[in-house]
């Protein structure tokens, strides 16, 4: 029985973080660790801290590497799944074509799976999280970017290559504001937490007042969304309009989501979700404006339930998956 | 054996006609007949004439009803599958919630099944068309207006509800032209038909010169998508950047379809996909440019091969299938 339910790990590599978990056969996390990812410093020396990151959190699990079953990598990007490699990742610098998998399976000598690092988190909340016992839904994380995962017909959907439900470049408004990926217009350039830092400092810089100001100490170009959540909690009006604006265009994006995916559930994660009702209240509406009625009233959007842990135990589950599959 | 098999009828609802043929167990067709549609006659109308032409094409296949096994139906617009309605049909007047499946079940006498007319080409190319032997792909119909379905893992998705692949009215730029829905920017009112034709006569009341004018017997306002396409063919320069101009558009739309779905196939059908290479060519390009290079790649962008019996052959098919699942 511990034979063909292993220990597997999962981790999660984003733009700042390296995040890393021990999970026992029944799930229960065992040991968790976590490094900065130092991505400026280029594929080579991440990929070593990742290597060293895993081997301590399975030590501190007080494992050896040979009971290990498996290894689950959540990343952020453009993930080639058939190939394993890290296609494209706009949060880690000179990342294109990196085999990532193998480069770790070979260190390792355990087997490795990879995977998207949005889609981990759909998985996650669909297991275990705000999506149990649905068939259809969609994860959305809304942070300093955007990025989506998708359960359909209680699976995870990947596409041809391992790369569906790259939300975030879907372009809502051509000729729109220029995006971290050199387009225009794309629902991240419009709704992430970058793009409400944006609208706000843009609105500061026009003269208008706010509490905005003092709280990023007089620097407007200090003022990012953590800075516009905590002024309209306080009632600044300036704050509030920025965060229903950027709602707005959130509720763009869910409309065409709704539309296209008929979804029963959209979750809805990251830092910038934090906001709550302040921001879900305004998208929501903006969801059933510019949606299809019949999708539109059908759809329940709600807040992740899993939150910082939802890639890495999503990867857990995804590599514990893959591996069944391949006995 | 004739009994497990027997013939099915396929009806394909549109904004301009119905079209119904009777097909055996086989799956070859044995009669076909159509009408014209009559829309502004109001759904009850309608619907008798869809009895009516349900009745004429049995007959003319030398059967008898009982002798059916079922009839599918394909209608354009939002249908909500688990209820039997139309939801809303923008190119059919008055339908809101009108229960046509049970409507046509009771005056007919046998099992009618009901879904979207893009979903029910979705399924016929896949089946028998140019999708063959793929898993996933995409369907679109850029005629009047734009429609989707698609095939998830070798089924047909229809979400929640069954208006899964509205894609017509996903909006691509905030603030653009109205749609037919009442919504700014969709994807229909940008790239469809419709599009094209309101594109054309803008830039020639402008006064810019080209032959449409005279193919439009001089009236401006009567230059529509097929008059664009005569013109592009014989090198009208206004023609051909009209289309060029429309094209990039829908290469936006097809860019946000290939990153949220990273499907191996797009299969285009409807009237303005008639125009071919003319307008495919420059709409793959701005798919490379929009979309994320992965999936873009991946994707081939081709068009349908089943014309315009693809959505009543696909409705025929959809309800022998969902006959099997209930025996």
């Amino acid at each position: 029985m511990a034979r063909s339910n292993p220990p597997v790990v999962g981790v999660d590599i984003g733009g700042t973080k390296i995040i890393a978990a021990v999970f026992n056969g029944d799930g229960a996390m065992l040991s968790r660790i976590y490094c900065l990812t130092l991505g400026s410093e280029g594929p080579a020396r991440v990929i070593n801290r990742i290597k060293a990151t895993i081997g301590q959190v399975i030590e501190k699990a007080g494992l050896e590497r040979k009971q290990v079953g498996c290894v689950g990598v959540a990343a952020a990007g453009a993930i080639d799944i058939n190939r394993g490699l890290v296609a494209d990742s706009p949060n880690l610098l000179r990342w294109h074509n990196i085999p990532l998998r193998d480069k770790l399976a070979d260190s390792l000598g355990r087997p490795v799976f990879m995977l998207n690092d949005a889609n981990a988190a759909a998985l996650a909340e669909y297991r275990l999280g705000a999506g149990r016992g649905l068939n259809n839904l969609i994860y959305i994380t809304v942070s300093t970017g955007i990025g989506g995962g998708m359960i359909i017909n209680g699976e995870l959907y990947q596409g041809a290559d391992g790369s569906a439900a790259e939300i975030g470049h879907m372009i809502i408004k051509i000729g729109g504001p220029v995006c971290a990926c050199g387009k225009r217009g794309c629902f991240e350039s419009m709704a992430s937490g970058t793009a409400i830092a944006r609208l706000a400092q843009k609105r500061l810089r026009r003269g208008e007042e706010s509490i905005m100001v003092g709280l990023a100490h007089d620097k407007v170009g200090d003022v990012n969304a953590q800075v516009v959540a905590a002024a309209a909690r306080k009632g600044d009006a300036l704050a509030l309009a920025v965060i229903e604006e950027s709602a707005g265009y959130l509720g763009i994006g869910l409309a065409n989501l709704v539309n296209l995916m008929n979804p029963q559930m959209i979750i809805i994660g990251g830092g910038v979700s934090k906001m709550g009702d302040m921001l879900l209240r305004p998208a929501r509406k903006s969801m059933k404006v510019n949606g299809i009625d019949l999708p539109a009233q059908t759809v329940r959007v709600v807040r992740s339930q899993l939150g910082v842990d939802a890639e890495l135990t999503g990867a857990a589950l995804y590599a514990r998956d893959m591996l069944r599959m391949k006995v």
